[in-house]
């Protein structure tokens, strides 16, 4: 028997552990193209929050009473299918189950050895390739500009930041405790670091860490951090909306000062995106995070929770930042 | 004696007469790089409000007790620069004044003929050049694509609906008059007209209008217009952000629903823009411009008030939609 976490009810406003179910489920006989998997490592993401609600977005709708699904990197028990055999470690976007047979086309296998793999589920993953095209291909940041992220300490800002730093940039960093300002600057490069939850001033706030305006703003969390990031922009300031993790609980429309006189005037270019637009373009990314991830220009820090049952649990603690970097689920 | 409107005050929301004051002003004497002239059109733009405000923008404010300035067409009636010889006509970014002395440098000539010289201030000046540049690379228009304007039976307007039908666009108008709507359907190339003063569901007249979705958006107004065109935007959408006129008189910072959701669930661009931005291309616009309208491709209007005198009162119309394309005063 295989236990796997369903999504027992759609979410109003924040969610919580009502609306996960842990269920046991018998898996059938292996079919020819298919795996028999052992679920290793789970990606736990904000973007999940999303598709808890019946709404149309870049990927279809959580299903009531089925599996939630994402990032898992699996071990192959059994095999039926010429691409894979029993012990090779598979990546790909597979249910929450502690085991699982499912169809092999479109799996990818990785290498263990010197990377270690959870690193496919974050920085040589997604995560990284999402740092990577918002901040390079919309970002566009110049030797000397400034860059600001907003959720600095979240997996993808962790790899903004660093990115920002290679390319010559001043690079702040917006997160919620002093203890995560701290390590964005001694661990990954960040020049200055504002708490947004110990200052009353935002705006203020930015305008000290960058006293010459914002020339990129990396959003991971939109709202009033954002605001005020925006009235900090400089002429021709580019804006990459990547995530909007403030907004995700809100049961209304979220209402705030409207962006668009500020854009006008300062001929802002602002994007939004998702990682998928640039599927022609992983191998290029992925390359270049690799190189600079074994040059040892780019660290990574994961938070890893044990044991499948905590899966819920993982994810609600991203909406109180109890992750730092990526949120990673060990079976 | 020459006449010239001043900027008397600084207005607090919408402007009035009060603001303005006609002056008499005596002429020095002519300076060797100098010319004398005389005005003959003079451009009234929604922009030039911004300019009334002691704020930092793209262009500097206007000075108290100073005349305001724009784009105008005049008369040389004397010369002391090699240059320009009396009776040429001149465009350039000159002061509301029935005559002055000016400095010949930066000035452009212009050739009257078959072309009616008020359309350098019009379809062959700022007013096309935004409109080409704002559509072609911000929106960047493909054939079948559906393209929505907002203001668009003012002077950019008209142009960037023509353009857009040019490049093969289902193209969709909201201006503020059945009249308006009419004319911009049978003259001016548009399939589609919404009339924001008569529809109460703006969300649902758009989709009505647009049953593919809108793939671009050339914004001239901002506020709840653009609510509802962005409720409307396809995967992948551009925003170019031309104007913002229903804000510009707002004595407090303007709120409303916040877009950037929206632009990252559905990859939008929106990108704010000035013409001078793309003042390296302003050859190959012009050029372009000057084709279609000589094919015949391109019409214009322009609401032309006669009489130095009400410049104040044409600037101000614009502001209660009193003008259909762009606004003139002939002298």
């Amino acid at each position: 028997m295989a236990k796997q976490v369903i999504l027992a009810s759609r979410p109003e406003g924040e969610p919580d552990q009502n609306n996960f179910k842990i269920e046991e489920k018998s898996l059938g006989a292996l079919q020819d193209g298919e795996i028999h998997v052992k679920g290793k490592y789970f990606s736990v993401d904000p973007y999940m929050r999303g598709r808890m609600n019946d709404t149309k977005s870049y990927v279809p709708p959580y299903e009531v009473g089925k599996p939630i699904r994402g990032g898992v990197v699996t071990e192959v028990l059994q095999s039926k299918d010429d691409q894979f055999k029993a012990g090779d470690m598979i990546m790909g976007d597979l249910p929450w189950a502690t085991e699982a047979i499912i169809k092999a086309k479109g799996l990818r296998k990785v290498e263990g050895g010197q990377i270690p793999l959870h690193y496919y589920l974050s920085v040589l993953g997604m995560t990284g390739l999402t740092a990577y095209f918002g901040l390079m291909d919309i970002g566009q940041p110049k030797k000397g500009e400034t860059v600001v992220v907003s959720g600095a300490a979240g997996a993808v800002g962790l790899v903004v930041g660093q990115i920002a730093k290679i390319q010559g940039c001043h690079v702040v960093g917006i997160a919620g405790s002093d203890e995560k300002i701290a390590s964005l600057k001694k661990d990954f490069g960040y020049d200055e670091g504002i708490n947004y939850k110990t200052n009353q001033d935002m705006k203020a706030a930015v305008a000290k860490a960058c006293p010459d305006g914002v020339d990129v703003y990396f959003d991971n969390v939109g709202g009033e951090i954002s605001d005020a990031v925006i009235m900090n922009l400089n002429f021709h300031a580019r804006i990459a909306l990547c995530g909007q993790i403030s907004l995700y609980n809100a049961e209304k429309t979220p209402v705030g000062p409207r962006i668009q006189p500020m854009l006008l005037t300062r001929s802002v270019l602002m994007k939004g995106f998702i990682v998928s637009n640039y599927q022609d373009r992983f191998p290029e990314g992925l390359q270049q995070l690799s190189t600079w991830v074994k040059e040892g220009k780019l660290k990574f820090t994961e938070t890893i929770i044990k044991g499948f049952d905590r899966l819920p649990e993982a994810f609600l603690g991203l909406f109180s930042g109890k992750n730092q970097g990526k949120m990673i689920v060990e079976v």
